[in-house]
């Protein structure tokens, strides 16, 4: 595919949106996979080993895309950009090492997980590492306004997690709580990926609330496809890693809206196994639930809303090449729940 | 204890430098207490009471003291530097989190530790939202050459944190990787510490460097007589938690003392020992064999030799009181093996 993107219109809800975001913005991303390589090096061989176990396991990045775009929208770029999406891609990297570790995950990416690999130990602290070299990074663009944006939401994703650890197996979790920590832990990043590369091409008003927006509910839209394809989609076929946040005791939307729209003994039901008493058999009832009260199908629809408004939001930046890409991109998030 | 301060040759080798050093800041030091205590702050309940749990447990707070006092050396001091503290001691806490957790650690200054009482999962996340916290704090200083310095340090420290798991359990360990990995996980932090104060004071030059040095070479002394406390110190009677270092398969400095001096069948009991074979028999043996070779003795002369060399770093720096207590620290630091 070449770096040709036509209108939003024509693109929209197609399923290769972050390939073609991708194509049209080749250069700086190859630039940036230059850049993570070279700060994820050292000699000491874990690191390397481990990083490039999980960086090189064909995640898609959306988030380093969405500051490398940002930059280009506002007609910036160049090595400073290049530096803060490696940076954007790195604290995602090293939440996902902590976050295999918290959740005793098997798999990541189509492969085993690099705690299980090397150890919950090495996972831990070379996600430390990643976590300081994305400083390191944001450093030498000598840009403090921008640190500012990434540091605190790093601060705001740890206390996320925090939050979500602190409300596993509670089974009386509400939508606001649930809502603050998809935000906290999954939307944060992204809205700080899209802001720190307004900010960083000059554009710290206007341009950079629009893109923090934009990056937060498409950030919002994803965690809640997520939350959704862990009790199967609407395919009817279970992916192979479904039931992970069940068993995790994550009370997620799907289950909410099953539990507020249950009789008294599908209650007991969430009750119980969101309370912490659950078995793997209980995981296909707690499915039939949310299906029955069409709980995957309404979680998409909260993601399409927020899907919605992240394309609003570009309204208020120049139109160009990138704006457009970056249009697709939210339907292209929920469409892959279809 | 006032804040007045007497002249270095007769405190020398007093076992309160560290009081006498806190007290000469006493309002820098408080200061610092509260804004720890500020950004510690969330509402998410885990995270303050887990940080406090450790960081009111009574540290020293040597790192944060030598920040304070290093600005106070040049002239400097106030909101900055006080920051810039409490960031020193966020990412010392963070640290320490996670190294309990890498160790399997059952206590923490005289208490459980923290993943003893919240588990694994809350430790590394509340320490990742320390370490978080501490760039926030050197942000809102706005200086990018104090935030060099102290993410280049996390890096550093994150490092040898995985060398030394790499290191573990490896009966060929050499004094060169020995000395890296404590001058990577414990002198690094020291040493920033001591150049972020002047850095912070508007002294990056010759001053900087005294207290790069400075830090760097009192780091390494403590860290060597924490090694030797893990074989007893000089003492007959065994500290609590002896043998650590010896159960986590870590080879310091004593070991390879004893090591080299040993004849065919100490080195094959090493071997074995550390190599990852033992029991908690092999510790008595280990500590005896230790002792037949001065294994503390000449750790502890090691160690001198960098207290030394973290006095004679002070040469370079204006005089003063703030001087003064910072040269009773290394041979204080030293002392506490006797």
């Amino acid at each position: 595919m070449g770096p040709a993107v036509g209108p939003a219109k024509q693109a929209a809800g197609a399923p290769h949106a972050v390939d073609r975001l991708a194509a049209l913005l080749a250069d700086d991303l190859a630039a940036v996979d230059a850049i993570i390589h070279q700060y994820m090096a050292s000699p000491v061989g874990v690191i390397p080993n481990l990083a490039a176990h999980l960086i090189d396991a064909g995640g898609k990045r959306i988030r380093p895309l969405l500051t490398l775009a940002a930059a280009r929208i506002c007609g910036g770029g160049g090595d400073g950009a290049r530096k803060l999406a490696a940076a954007v891609e790195f604290i995602h990297s090293a939440t996902l090492l902590h976050d295999d570790v918290v959740d005793v995950s098997s798999m990541r990416r189509g492969k085993k997980a690099a705690n299980v690999v090397w150890g919950n130990s090495a996972s831990v602290l070379v996600g430390d590492f990643l976590f300081a070299r994305s400083f390191n990074l944001m450093v030498e663009t000598g840009d403090i306004q921008v640190l500012d944006i990434l540091a605190r939401a790093a601060s705001v994703i740890a206390e996320g997690e925090v939050m979500q650890l602190a409300a596993a197996n509670d089974a009386e979790q509400t939508r606001e709580r649930y809502m603050a920590i998809i935000e906290a832990k999954t939307a944060a990043l992204f809205a700080a990926a899209g802001k720190a590369g307004a900010v960083a091409a000059g554009r710290p008003g206007v341009e950079a609330t629009a893109l923090d927006t934009y990056g937060r509910e498409l950030g919002l839209a994803f965690q809640l496809v997520d939350d959704a394809l862990d009790y199967g989609g609407l395919a009817a076929t279970m992916g192979k890693n479904a039931g992970d946040d069940f068993r995790e005791g994550k009370v997620t939307l799907p289950v909410l809206i099953a539990r507020e729209a249950g009789d008294e003994s599908e209650r007991a039901f969430w009750r119980r196994a969101m309370g912490g008493e659950r078995d793997d058999d209980d995981f296909h009832r707690a499915v039939a639930l949310v299906r029955r009260h069409d709980g995957i199908a309404k979680t998409l629809e909260a993601a399409r809303a927020h899907a919605a408004h992240a394309k609003e939001a570009l309204n208020a930046l120049p139109a160009n090449a990138y704006r457009e890409a970056l249009a697709d991109l939210p339907d292209f998030v929920v469409d892959r729940a279809y």
